[in-house]
């Protein structure tokens, strides 16, 4: 009876099916594991043993104590950001805003707040804020990887609200110290023609976006400025994604360090093509391409390459799904 | 293009449909508003706000600073437990324990780590925990009841773990005072002939919910106890909620404070007809039922009721709503 409901859809999700993908991250748990004596199932008896506390913060010593014989390649990651309000709620912004531009949650997983910022609530429409959901998924990617033991030292961003706050939670979940900040690169946003015809919104600046409360790097100067009114071709488009990934690897290799690029759902086909563009061993480059695998990337995927010689390698985290709920219509309790 | 993520299903979740909802909902808003001169647009601006603080914490006077009427008539509320694991990911107990019940998650939104219980893993595939994104369902409700101004004082949960773990969570948002722990109640269990087809667990006892590091009461004595292996009538089922209801309500009479109960879809039906029966006036009195708005019932469903005379009204926080987010195959990144 209860596989009925009509928003449990775990039969779409395709559990069993995805068994393989887990035997290569198990390796990284098993890693992080051996510190570890007992089993997670006999932490909550009698001594209680702080099980986050116990792993790497930012160090990546557990993952050095691993039998990885790669332990000194960089990784670099791509990720998609999570749950959007528009694509949840549709139409959101005349039923959560009015004429002054004060916005009111009209359900408990939109954003308690938003922040002020240039275009107010037309803006919202057209940048769309994560949605409560969306902050837990990009923080349980942050956590993953912080149990898994990867730090991250280098945070780029699309300049899409959406993939800052997605870059936000993620760090708040993998508690990287405080010099960690999202660096917001207008290089990393999607494909612009998507969005000229409906018109675009003036992205949020750094400053407003640390006013907000979101940490990004007021310092940061961004490899690629983009408008927000002028046309781009495809060609433009790849460019602009692989200079700003270029110049992030080669920029911090001297100072080494972790990197992740969080975008959209293009971000992780566009990190796989530019950084096996960086192999010397590459005679023949992959062409970008767009839309190829798009629908089967959904929120907060994340891509993992290693170098170098840089390659697609298994994400050192399990990945996420979820089902929906819907809204219930208290006044059904009415008509008994 | 973007609607057509076939995870992102916005269109079913009839957003546009439940505005009038909003009406009644709107003025506990407006209410909790009182206090706050600036909109939330502008908190992030200039002088920050303290927007959770600024509310009651488990005090009301929020609630009573509000020009509504029925202030002291108590609020009774019963609310379904959040996303199950096992409608989320069907058979998952085989993929994620180990011969001896050592439990490794193998998704982000799995539970990091499970208590000890009698049964071990046969157990939790019979009595199912909740997912991540299930605990965020209850706490978002309990952080609408907090932002709303209304208290809980005291707590009732099915003794399924899914409810005693939305109980937890829905305190943690609340943010009540320590004083208040979980009740776990078997006379708020579901109807126990849907389980003993396959066979139910023994139900974790206070002292093992305890020691996993649940908030519950573990000086409370059940109104009713039942056992996991005889059948039940609909009647004895309808007798046992009902006479649980009833002395929650009634014993907390005298001491006063608003009540919730937190069980199973059929909870919320359940507390609508046991509460009217408690009115005076009522001559005709309901029959019990069941099924009739089960699918209608999604996760964290909030119903309401104020008395006395015992009536339903509209919850004083939104509903909420997620879409459902597919699990991501990083094997199509090799496949450019």
């Amino acid at each position: 009876m209860a596989s009925n409901y009509p928003h449990e859809d775990a039969d779409k999700l395709a559990y069993e099916k995805s068994e393989e993908t887990y035997k290569e991250w198990d390796k990284y748990w098993k890693a992080v594991q051996l510190d570890k004596t007992e089993s997670i199932m006999t932490v909550t008896q009698g001594t209680p043993i702080d099980w986050e506390a116990g792993t790497a913060r930012g160090t990546g010593d557990v993952h050095n104590k691993s039998a990885d014989s790669d332990k000194d390649r960089r990784w670099v990651f791509a990720m998609r950001h999570g749950e959007r309000v528009d694509h949840t709620y549709g139409n959101w912004v005349p039923h959560c805003f009015d004429d002054n531009n004060t916005y009111t949650r009209k359900d408990l997983n939109l954003p308690l707040r938003l922040g002020e910022r240039v275009g107010g609530k037309d803006s919202y429409a057209k940048d769309t804020p994560l949605t409560r959901v969306g902050q837990l998924q990009a923080r349980l990617v942050g956590e993953g990887l912080r149990l898994a033991g990867i730090p991250i030292k280098h945070v780029y961003a699309s300049c899409a609200l959406r993939c800052v706050e997605t870059a936000h939670y993620f760090l708040e979940g993998l508690q990287a110290d405080n010099t960690v900040k999202v660096k917001v690169d207008p290089g990393l946003f999607e494909y612009k023609m998507w969005h000229l015809i409906k018109g675009m919104a003036p992205f949020m600046t750094p400053l407003e976006l640390h006013k907000a409360g979101y940490n990004v790097d007021l310092s940061y100067k961004p490899y690629v400025e983009i408008d927000t009114v002028s046309p781009e071709s495809l060609e433009d488009f790849y460019k602009r994604n692989e200079k700003t990934m270029h110049a992030a690897v080669d920029d911090t290799e001297s100072e080494g360090g972790n990197i992740i690029f969080v975008g959209h759902a293009a971000t992780l086909d566009l990190m796989a093509v530019a950084l096996q563009r960086l192999r010397e061993d590459n005679t023949d480059q992959k062409p970008y391409q767009i839309s190829k695998h798009l629908l089967r990337v959904p929120y907060c995927a994340l891509g993992a390459m290693k170098g170098k010689p840089w390659e697609i390698v298994a994400p050192p985290c399990p990945p996420s799904i979820n089902s929906s709920s819907g809204r219930f219509d208290w006044k059904i309790l009415l008509d008994l």
